[in-house]
C-alpha cells in the first residue's frame, strides 16, 4: 500500500516545530520539520546524483548525529534500502555484513572514514563525508514522494550474542506499525520529546526516529550514551519519555542527579531482562519504568508493562501491543501450544513482526507469520508475558534446564554484587555445571555466594558451582550481556 | 494484510474499562471491553447459526443502541459485510438500497421491525430482535480471529443530497488509517470519552466506534441527538470529545447549559460548512472547536482545523489528517493542477479514501487513488484548505460561477436570520437566479436583506432575487441541508 512520505507530511503540518535537538559536548543543534526537510532534499539531490536508485542497498556507518537521520528519510525518498552497520564491529566483521547484505554504497563520516576506507574494495562507491556539506543550489525535492509500504525500509543485523549474526528486512509497514502500537499504548502528548541515546544502528535507535517522526513529536538526540548528559538533557532539553537498558538505567542511578529521571513520563526498558530489584528500586524512586520484550526481528519493543501495572504482574514484561499477539509452544514440540503458566518458546505474530531473514534458508523462523523467538517464557492467565530466558542461554546440567536469568535475578539481590552473568560451561559428569561471573567491589567467596542462594530458597541444583569476580563484563552496544563472549573467554582460561 | 481483531485484543488489555455507556431517557447501560466481547461471542454464534457466511452482506436497520456496535463486531467475526441503513428512510428507498447492495439478511430491533417486515419478501432471512437474547450456553468464540484489513468492512449509501445514493464499501484499512491519523492529530489521552450523539448508520457515528476500539478508550452512546441529553452527559459521564454538525452546535448553544461544552477537549465539527460567525462564537466562549472536512468516501474526518489554528486560518478546514493528501485541479480539465489560492475541484488521497464505488460504472470518482470529491476549493500556501461549496450546488447565473455558501456566510450574520439555504432556480433569462430561503423569527423584506449584503459588500450579482420565510429547512439524518429537496419544492410552487 502506498503511503504520503512521512516526513514530507509533518514538514507540512508541524513545519517549524521542533525535530531534533542535538547535544553534544561542543555544541547543540536544532532543527525543525521543515529545516529537516529542506536538508533531506539536498541529500537526496545528492544521493540520485551518485546514481542512487531504487532498490540499491546502503550502508550507513555513523554514530548518532542528525545527518544520521537525515540521510535515512533521504534513502526513504531515494527508495534505497538502508543498511545499519554497527560502528563498533571489527573490520572483518563489518566485510561479511557488506557483502552478505549486497551493499552498494557505503556512507561514512570523518570517526569512521579510515574504517570505510579499508573496506573500499568491496563496494562500488563510498561517500565520504564530513558533514560541512556545501548547499546544492535550490531544493529540488527530488525522489519519490509517497512510500510504499510493503517495501523493505532497510537491514539490521542481529547483535549477534551468539552465533553469525541474521540479517532482518524490517518494512516500512513493520515500523509504521510498531510506532503506532507505541502509540496507542503509551498515548501521545503535544509536548513529548524523545531522549535518543542508544545507538541508531540498533531498531531500539531507529525506532525512536520513526515515532517521532509519525507522532509530529521531539527528539533529543545525543551522540552517546553518556549519564552527566543524559540526565542534563532531560533538565535542560525538557525530555519526556527514554529508552533503556538495564545496564544504562543502573549508570544512571547511581549519579547524583538520578532525580532528573522523574520529570519523564515515560522510561522504556528493553533489550535484556531487568532485575526484579531494579524494577522495586524504581517503583520504591517513583520513576514511571515500563518493562518491554521486542527484539530486532519485531521492529522494536511487542510487549510493554505500564507502571501501574508493576505491582501487580512483577517480572513481566506486559501485555502485546496492539496488533501483536503472543503463543507459547513446547520447546520440543512446536505445534503444541502450552496451556496459561507453562514455559515454552515465545511466538510471536504481528504488524510490525518481519516476514523472515532476508536469507532463505533461515526461514524456520517464521511459519504462518508467527514468528519463533528462541526466547522461552509463559504467559498468566490475563495474557501477561513473563520471559524466562533467551533460548540460546539455557543451561541443561544434569538433565534439568536452568534459566540463568533466574539465578542472576537472585544475584543481584546481594548487596555487593552489582553485575552478574551465569553461564553454563561444558562438563563431563553433569553436561553443563553453573558458573557465575561477577562485578563486586568487595571480595566474595564461592560459600558466600552459596549461602546466599540457600537463604533465598533456590534450588540447590541451581547454585553456581565456580564464580568469577571480574572488573566489568563484555556487552553489546545495545547494553546486552555477551554471553557467547563470556563463555568463550571462560573455556579459554 | 492481516491484523488481529480489534475488540478482542482490547477485550484482554482493557479487560474492565468501560468501552460504552449508553444513555437513553429510560435507563443507563455500562459495558466494559470484556463484557463487549462475550456479547459479541454470543451473537457470532447465533449469526453463524442462522448460516452467515464470509463476504454475506448483512443489513443493519437499527437505531443507535449498544448492539449495534456489538452486532458490527459480530459481523467483523463472521467476517460478513455490514450494510449501513439509514432508518429514516422510505420502504422504497430501504428496498432500492438493498437491492442495490445484495444484501442477504437484515438485522432489525423492535422499532424498525414494521419497516422490516414490509421488506421481508426480497431478502433471504429476517432477524427479529428485541434485544432481550437469551443467553446462548457458554460463549464459543466464533468466527475468524483476525481481520483481513484489505477486506470490505461495509456498505455506505452517501446521504444522498443530489440524485441517487451511491454505494460506498469502506474497507478495515480505510477505518483503521482514519481512526489512527486522527489519533496523531488530536492525541490520545487516558480519559477519552468520545460522546456519540450522530446515527451509527452515518460514517461520522461509526468511526467514534472504531476510534474507541483501537485506542481503548470509551464512547458515551445517546440513542439521538437532543440537546439536554448531550450537556447532561457531557457533565455526569465526563465525556471528553464529540462530533457535531453546525446544525447541533448551534442548538447546543442556544441551550441554557451550553457551558457544559466547555469541559469537552475537542468539538469535531464536520458534515456541512460551518459559518464564520458560529466559529467566531465558539472562540469567543473558548470551545475547543475543530472544524473538519470529510465524507463518507473517506471514512469520515479527511482534515481538521485545531483550536489554535483558527485565528490565523479563518475559514479553513485545516491540513490533511497524517497519510493524505489533497490536490485542487480546475473544473473543466481536471488534468491541470491549480496553483495556491485558486479555486477548483477538491482530490483527495490516502489510506482511508475508499478505492472506488461499489458499482464500476460510477467509478471515474477514483483515479491514480485520487478521489474526485466534486467539490469546490483551495488550498492556501501552508497547504490548508478553504471548502468553497459543494461542486452541486454551484449556481451558475449569467455566466458567473456563484458559491451558495458565500451568501449563505454573509446572511447567517444578520442577528434576524437562524438559518439559511441559497440555491438557484431556472431561469430563462440568467440560466440561474439566486434565491435564499430563510428560517426567521421576525419578518423580513428583499429590500432588507439586499440592503444588508450590500453593507457586507456583497457583489451585486450575487444578491438574492427572491427570499423565502420557511419555518424550518429540510436535512439529513445526519444535519446536512437537503438542497435538492429545497430546490424541489420551490420548483413545484
Amino acid at each position: 500500500m502506498k503511503f504520503s512520505n512521512w516526513l514530507s507530511q509533518r514538514a507540512v503540518q508541524k513545519k517549524d516545530a521542533i525535530a531534533i535537538i542535538y547535544k553534544s559536548l561542543s555544541h547543540r543543534e536544532i532543527w525543525t520539520y521543515s529545516q529537516l526537510e529542506n536538508e533531506v532534499d539536498r541529500w537526496v539531490e545528492r544521493l540520485l546524483g551518485l546514481g542512487i536508485k531504487s532498490g540499491d542497498r546502503v550502508g550507513l556507518l555513523l554514530a548518532n548525529r542528525p545527518q544520521y537521520i537525515i540521510l535515512v528519510h533521504a534513502l526513504v525518498r531515494c527508495e534505497a534500502v538502508a543498511v545499519f552497520l554497527n560502528i563498533r564491529l571489527t573490520t572483518e566483521e563489518l566485510r561479511w555484513q557488506i557483502e552478505d547484505s549486497q551493499t552498494k554504497y557505503l556512507i561514512c563520516d570523518e570517526f569512521t572514514q579510515l574504517t570505510a576506507n579499508s573496506l573500499g574494495s568491496r563496494i562500488e562507491d563510498l561517500i565520504i563525508e564530513n558533514c560541512s556539506i556545501t548547499p546544492a543550489r535550490s531544493p529540488l525535492g527530488g525522489g519519490s514522494s509517497s512510500i510504499n509500504l510493503d517495501n523493505i525500509q532497510g537491514i539490521f543485523y542481529t547483535s549477534g550474542t551468539t552465533g553469525k549474526p541474521k540479517a532482518v528486512p524490517l518494512t516500512y509497514n513493520n515500523h509504521f506499525h510498531s510506532a503506532i502500537a507505541s502509540a496507542l499504548h503509551l498515548g501521545i502528548e503535544p509536548d513529548d520529546n524523545w531522549l535518543l541515546c542508544m545507538p541508531m544502528f540498533h531498531v531500539g535507535g531507529l525506532a525512536i526516529a520513526w515515532r517521532s517522526v509519525i507522532n509530529g513529536t521531539a527528539i533529543t538526540l545525543l551522540p552517546k550514551f553518556d549519564e552527566q548528559e543524559v540526565l542534563e538533557a532531560i533538565a535542560v532539553e525538557k525530555a519526556t519519555l527514554i529508552s533503556l537498558v538495564p545496564t544504562t538505567l543502573n549508570r544512571l542511578l547511581q549519579h547524583p542527579n538520578w532525580q532528573n529521571l522523574q520529570k519523564l513520563r515515560a522510561i522504556l526498558l528493553g533489550g535484556a531482562p531487568a532485575s526484579p530489584e531494579l524494577i522495586d528500586r524504581c517503583l520504591q524512586l517513583n520513576l514511571p519504568i515500563m518493562p518491554t520484550y521486542g527484539m530486532t526481528e519485531t521492529a522494536s519493543q511487542i510487549t510493554t508493562l505500564l507502571p501501574h501495572e508493576i505491582p501487580l504482574k512483577q517480572g513481566s514484561s506486559g501485555l502485546p501491543l496492539f496488533g501483536n499477539r503472543l503463543r507459547i509452544v513446547d520447546l520440543h514440540d512446536t505445534e503444541q501450544e502450552l496451556p496459561t503458566g507453562a514455559i515454552g518458546q515465545i511466538l510471536v505474530q504481528g504488524a510490525s513482526v518481519m516476514g523472515g531473514y532476508l536469507k532463505q534458508l533461515e526461514n524456520k523462523a517464521v511459519k504462518d507469520r508467527w514468528l519463533y523467538t528462541g526466547d522461552l517464557g509463559y504467559l498468566d492467565r490475563d495474557g501477561y508475558l513473563y520471559v524466562v530466558s533467551r533460548r540460546s542461554d539455557l543451561i541443561i546440567s544434569g538433565g534439568e534446564n536452568i534459566y540463568p536469568t533466574e539465578i542472576e535475578a537472585i544475584l543481584l539481590a546481594h548487596p555487593a554484587i552489582a553485575e552478574v552473568c551465569v553461564v553454563g560451561l561444558g562438563d563431563r559428569e553433569w553436561g553443563e555445571i553453573i558458573v557465575a561471573v561477577i562485578v563486586s567491589n568487595t571480595e566474595l567467596s564461592l560459600v558466600e555466594i552459596r549461602d546466599f542462594c540457600e537463604q533465598k530458597s533456590l534450588a540447590r541444583y541451581k547454585f553456581p558451582k565456580s564464580i568469577y569476580i571480574w572488573e566489568s563484563l563484555p556487552k553489546t552496544a545495545s547494553g546486552k550481556l555477551l554471553r557467547q563472549e563470556i563463555r568463550d573467554r571462560l573455556e579459554t582460561k
